[in-house]
């Protein structure tokens, strides 16, 4: 690796971050472990961290082309990545293209309803309240951001999805839904932060209708449905033919 | 009783609803039935049907000369009250002026904490789905009101609050959160309906600062405090201390 980690930053249940040499770039490891459920379900899967990174820095490279700014700056390696260091905004932003998973078992919306526009929900980040999704109200209420700032976060939320859609589209590959988290860099910029993968999109494979055998994301392994690394390597192997030559950092 | 109910049209948790000899009158019947947890806790309490009749009657007469349009035309019997037949809108409409309950398991935000202005939340009334919070953008999805309706029942709700406040203050009674159902009657109007009492209020007594024996709502039968027909009992008194006659119907 042409940089050599710092101290450890941060401990996350997919990812470690690590100082670098500069300031304001710091250093992140992708782990192979997979949790769900707040936790309560963990496993290692061999291969994951090297897939969600190299998933999660092509579609980061697609949104700079699209001009949305993302914390991203390079690769180091298969499991590594360098990326601008941000304060991260304690939400979590997801949108929903196609109603499934929580929206259906909070709602009457039949599973597989097409959300147009898509369902932007925001959920506190919080693993010992259980991440709960927030209302506008109590969400002013938390005075975590400015309501500018909510609303800027709204609409880098809606741009990366209608430059994700199309690309997966082009991939064979529908973005049900996502999740994103967003930060603040030195600069008060808003940042597309955290990652983008198989574990923070549900992705279903166009070249089938079964709908077991369609899920190629984190569903796999939250349902027991087996050959999860299989799909997430399926995922990454449709990115890469799009995006064969990610950037290196340095 | 001074008419006779017809047919049982529905049966709740804590009332049953019977036809009367006119189209648009129903007779609602308050239960000893008391529940708590989506109906996972369940008891008979003496008197509560009563109780909570007797208090709903004055509140909504209360509303009334605030000029607020409620469903209650006026008391039949000591448990019977006679409303208008409403098409009940399936939501729970929630204002809460000081922090407590779910609010502080769903977020950081510290139990007591004052909160102005009153925060409003809007629940899908299911108990199969647990009565789950709505965002308003999930509120528009599930299209069971228009927007300007939605914007009606808010108004509504917060007009409800402004004059419940006052009034149970004077009643050294603090209105700390409450639960509304609105309902819609044949020409279109938009009611408050179900009922107003210590099982849709909470209710703290301001004569006293004990935790727990401030508390005079449901509350007390969700902690297993004891005391629960004792503490409707108090505000039963100080509500009909205020509005001694409530109107009968016919």
């Amino acid at each position: 690796m042409s940089v050599i980690p710092g101290p450890l930053l941060y401990e996350g249940k997919a990812k470690r971050v690590f100082a670098s040499d500069r300031e304001d770039v710091v250093l992140v490891e992708f782990k192979n472990d997979a949790t769900a459920f707040n936790a309560l379900k963990r496993e290692q899967l061999e291969d994951k961290g090297r897939l969600n990174c190299q998933i999660s820095a092509r579609l980061f490279e697609l949104l700079e082309r699209e001009g949305i700014p993302t914390h991203y700056l390079g690769l180091l390696d298969e499991t590594w990545m360098a990326v601008q260091r941000v304060e991260v905004i304690p939400l979590e932003v997801v949108l929903r293209n196609v109603a499934t998973g929580s929206l259906c078992k909070q709602t009457p919306i039949p599973a597989g309803t097409s959300l147009e526009p898509a369902l932007l929900d925001v959920y506190y980040k919080d693993d010992s309240l259980g991440d709960p999704l927030l209302t506008e109200a109590r969400l002013e209420l938390l005075q975590l951001v400015t309501r500018e700032r909510h609303r800027e976060m709204e609409t880098l939320a809606r741009r990366v999805n209608a430059a994700l859609i199309p690309f997966f589209q082009g991939l064979e590959l529908q973005l049900v839904d996502f999740k994103l988290e967003l930060g603040c860099n030195g600069q008060g910029e808003l940042l597309v932060a955290d990652e983008i993968s198989p574990d923070t999109c549900r992705l279903w494979d166009l070249r089938t209708q079964d709908p077991q055998a369609r899920i190629l994301d984190k569903d796999r392994f939250r349902q027991d449905l087996g050959g999860v690394i299989e799909a997430y390597g399926e995922v990454c192997k449709r990115v890469q033919g799009a995006c064969p030559n990610p950037r290196n950092y340095r």
